[in-house]
């Protein structure tokens, strides 16, 4: 269990807006948040035991199948993308894994708890040629935005059809620039996707991650996961999320038009530097090479905002924090407090 | 994942009464449930990181220390009682582990996914004398609510040092004739307890086990586990359960006497034979060795009642359901149900 994530809010409860958190920042669905509501008696039994058993008249992996168009043996769901990980990593132990950095912590905590070899790549590197291993990619990556195309991510797969490659396309929904590499999946059985409900539907507290990967990787994660691993309220939400999902998605665009603008603001103030991002997130370093984590305390102590502190990612240094782009009022917030900590710091 | 445990609703919608799983008859209590909708709000963050996580004021761990009388580093809360099965079964891959049978079918489903030598033996034997192994014990046991005693198993772990208890107390609060097993936490590094918050608060769609071991035990599972496993409304739900943990649970001495008396009244049913339990659930076998599949496919066409059937049970016969007593009326309908089988057999 990795334990320097950001939405750490727990400690700050009297916090004004959260930008360390890549999720949505419009909130849930109305609509959502009423079948959520009329679904809590389910809670009362326990969930479905597999979501890719086939007993029940519809099962989630069937109405998953619906919406993504691939048949139902391709998918499974877990709690959170971070179970699906583990799973993977019990069955891949001892690998060569490869990480191209930064990225999501948990690909390098999930090659160390499986005892794999790990590898690290800066991701403006090469991929690196590695028969039977286990490649880690965020298409899009967490923390900056950055991303292989699908093109070069088939090409890889089928160029080491012994090698599995792991595409977390957790914020995909939010990358139109980005075409999904599910229709590889039928023609490259090497290759498996995460998904994540969470982070689109603005609901992480629920744990809704699921799989699509080939028949025979799936039925292999059936049988090693923990029965009745996705909680009943999950089941019947993502359910509904997947009958009604681009009526339920935010608006997108918006968001991405705002980040732009936030990219920009921010990188013209004078002690930042925003590497830019096509996604609703991105890196910011402090020009003077000062320590993200205590601008992170002045901010959530003077203005009660929270950033991510990036620091943590391998192949950051300290000047580095990770924003998520809030709604624009929250935005000018955080504007006006990262130019109140820019003059401070001049007239210090 | 296993996946013919009870409970198995889903593809029965139009269930009259449901005898197949071993939760609490009385549902939840109201003002659970209105904690559970005051908490939705909660599903829109991630969940805490680690429910042992210090940096949180007053964290899970700390209120679940305060009501068991043991510091917060003895907690760890898993989603569910099956993942904590699981973590430890990485943990423990190899052993010897040793199953007393009939019992729930986890713990040999753990066994064989962590490559475990596996011993079985019927819960009157002795308990096998193995040292470095591993010995699941349900405390009281399912299906048939036998148990040995908490000095058995104390003496036991005095015994074996190096192998590891693991005592399954799921179903602890139905069992007033027994004592946990948690005084001898302290004292034996080797017990691990597994608790659930599912079973006696009626709620096993939100996935609430939690484990009680030695803080070396808790460290090695906490940092194997995957981060966010337990959901955020798990959290809020289990946080305001041990708060008012007397008050919330059902009145279980009447469940116990309305078990005795179905008992007795379905003994008392010619083709019948009940096996004693001090337990709300309790185990039947069919007198001239029927199926008891052909009898729940029957119980569900023509009475919409649902039993499970226990032959999947390792050591027990094609012969055998367990029944977990519900309200008396429900119970009523079972006796009329059962009796108009038998009398159906009887003219055939």
């Amino acid at each position: 269990m990795y334990t320097s994530h950001g939405d750490d809010i727990y400690p700050h409860p009297s916090l004004k807006a959260n930008f360390s958190s890549n999720i949505s920042p419009y909130g849930v669905h109305p609509q959502i948040w009423e079948h959520i509501r009329n679904s809590l008696e389910l809670l009362n039994n326990h969930p479905p035991p597999g979501t890719q058993i086939g007993k029940i008249p519809s099962t989630l992996c069937e109405i998953a199948s619906k919406y993504h168009g691939l048949p139902k043996e391709y998918f499974f769901f877990t709690n959170g993308s971070v179970e699906a990980l583990h799973i993977l990593g019990f069955l891949l132990q001892h690998r060569i894994s490869t990480i191209p950095i930064p990225s999501f912590a948990e690909y390098e905590e999930i090659s160390k708890s499986y005892n794999m070899v790990e590898n690290f790549l800066g991701y403006h590197d090469q991929i690196l040629k590695q028969e039977n291993g286990v490649l880690f990619l965020g298409y899009p990556n967490n923390p900056d935005g950055k991303s292989f195309s699908q093109s070069q991510i088939f090409e890889y797969a089928k160029s080491f059809p012994q090698t599995l490659l792991i595409v977390d396309e957790a914020y995909i929904d939010f990358a139109p620039h980005l075409q999904t590499c599910i229709p590889g999946i039928p023609a490259f059985p090497n290759l498996i996707i995460l998904r994540s409900l969470g982070k689109s539907f603005a609901l992480p507290g629920l744990r809704m991650g699921y799989v699509i990967a080939s028949p025979s990787v799936i039925a292999r994660m059936t049988k090693h996961a923990p029965s009745w691993n996705l909680n009943s309220l999950a089941y019947a939400t993502a359910s509904y999320i997947f009958t009604h999902y681009e009526d339920m998605l935010p608006n997108i665009s918006a968001l991405l038009d705002e980040s732009k603008s936030l990219q920009k603001a921010i990188h013209a103030i004078p002690g930042y530097r925003v590497s830019e991002s096509p996604l609703h997130y991105f890196l910011v370093s402090l020009k003077k090479k000062e320590s993200a984590q205590t601008l992170k305390t002045y901010l959530l102590k003077e203005h009660n905002l929270l950033i991510r502190d990036a620091s943590t990612f391998r192949g950051l240094g300290s000047e580095y924090f990770r924003i998520s782009t809030q709604t624009p009022q929250k935005n000018q917030q955080l504007l006006k407090a990262l130019q109140a900590w820019e003059e401070k710091r001049a007239t210090r």
